[in-house]
């Protein structure tokens, strides 16, 4: 069962010869969920193979262009190649009339369903609930109106071991409350404990993204625990005034919001254009949590 | 003295593996005209290796989205690069309003000069003239209004031999009079032609841009003798039909327009992403117009 970040673009505000601008996709059982959609997102989910067609959900984290000028050529691909599902679009509610108007503008006609879903500010919202997964959306601290996205799967019942329950007769009607945890006694008073007849399901798995954001340790709670977090490290730790002014972060900064929150691994990316070489943002922000990753344009980071 | 057309995007209407979208830049002694702006088209000036910074003129030939959704992204990179200098943009007059509010949308504020002017419909209208170079836009035929755009060399006035006039003592106050044509009479009565005293100019060049467009022999009047015309072929032949609803053209017609012109070379791109191999269309234009070259993104095309 997949559960994998695919990262189509980590330059901030512009590109460089070797990283894209913002977006990212979520590939979670087959499920992809596209996160930011930068300039160029169409073009690259083309070239690192990833199917369009399977991408019903697009998650705006804020209104800079880097995050979103993507997104009107991408919907009308889209349209060209046929779509006929919805597509749901989390976003702040301004995106809605400015995608609106461009349609009209380009001449573009949209014929599937294409739903904005406003987010709100200044709370953690529950703002996708499906069958094994949930999504929630909350604040983060930048110069506009930002939202990072927390991706979490639901817990799994319990798993039959089923040559057990075939050799002992177990009624399949029962098969559902035991799954949930229950015992259960046979007609001659047998007592068959939960823990014998099933095993533990799959640990269930999460993902934070928080990009963009200056520090802000009052974020932490609202994904205690993650398995996976990326956050921005835009600017090393020299650096530190300018990333406070204009509300980023250092990769230390990520670092210590990683440890505070006892996540599993922290992928860090959004690098300033200035930075060929990413290697001391990654020392920098290995030094305070050692499992962190340097995303590379291209790669997937998945989890177990 | 350079004269190349850099294709930066040939696909039509949505990128595939290897063509992106309406993007070229005209080369003219080290001056940059950027000629459509399909979305990505940063991304492959840095690519391609197009120096950002010489490009102070951007012609856009219509409203369709994959000719200017790149245009936003170019713009917000140029202000995040410290440009300075004016920019002026020659396009349909409802893009301004486009890119104001986009701009807005995204909170971006541009300090350099943005200057947009908006295009004449219907006529073969002088746009630009500079000493060297003169660009005019003509009427394509397409769904929504739409332009070509033809670039011309002024005629450059004859070269002085160097060595002969210093040999005879031609004064330099007559150097200019020379160079127009004039003859020269010395003090003892000598007259030097002027075919002896000067050699004639480079032969001035022209290239002229036809995309989007129906089959339309009209056209052809407005770029009559141009050395190099790149038109649209977006179907083959057995397509003619599917050109003509969608106001398109066929390689075979894009040929037959650069026939109809006298035309040196003939360029064809913004091909439909159905065909992975152009050769079909390629051998469809040669039939009629044996110089003609398919294009490929990343390559440049010159003029000696």
């Amino acid at each position: 069962m997949r559960f994998e970040i695919k990262v189509l673009g980590s330059s901030s505000a512009m590109p460089t010869k070797t990283r894209n601008l913002s977006a990212q996709v979520l590939n979670i059982n087959e499920k992809f969920f596209l996160i930011d959609c930068g300039e160029g997102t169409q073009i690259h989910l083309k070239r690192f193979g990833v199917k369009f067609t399977r991408i019903n959900h697009i998650f705006i984290s804020h209104l800079h262009g880097d995050h979103f000028f993507g997104l009107i050529g991408l919907l009308a691909t889209l349209q060209l190649l046929g779509r006929q599902k919805e597509m749901q679009i989390f976003c702040p509610d301004e995106l809605e009339p400015i995608i609106r108007n461009q349609l009209e503008a380009s001449n573009t006609f949209i014929s599937y369903p294409l739903v904005f879903i406003p987010l709100e500010e200044g709370v953690k919202d529950l703002i996708l609930d499906k069958k094994d997964l949930q999504v929630y959306s909350f604040p983060l601290r930048h110069r506009i109106p930002t939202w990072g996205f927390l991706f979490t799967e639901k817990e799994q019942k319990r798993k039959l071991k089923k040559d057990f329950v075939a050799r002992h007769n177990i009624p399949i009607n029962q098969f559902e409350n035991i799954k949930e945890g229950a015992d259960f006694t046979d007609e001659n008073g047998v007592l068959y404990e939960n823990r014998i007849m099933t095993k533990a399901p799959p640990k269930s798995r999460s993902f934070a993204y928080c990009s963009d954001t200056k520090y802000s340790p009052g974020i932490i709670d609202y994904f205690k625990g993650v398995d996976v977090l990326y956050h921005e490290a835009t600017f090393a730790e020299d650096k530190i005034k300018e990333a406070r002014d204009k509300f980023h972060s250092t990769a230390r900064q990520a670092a210590e919001i990683a440890k505070g929150a006892e996540a599993g691994k922290l992928l860090i990316g959004h690098f300033s254009a200035r930075y060929e070489n990413v290697s001391v943002l990654l020392r920098e922000a290995q030094a305070v949590f050692p499992n962190t990753i340097a995303v590379e344009d291209g790669e997937a980071y998945g989890i177990e």
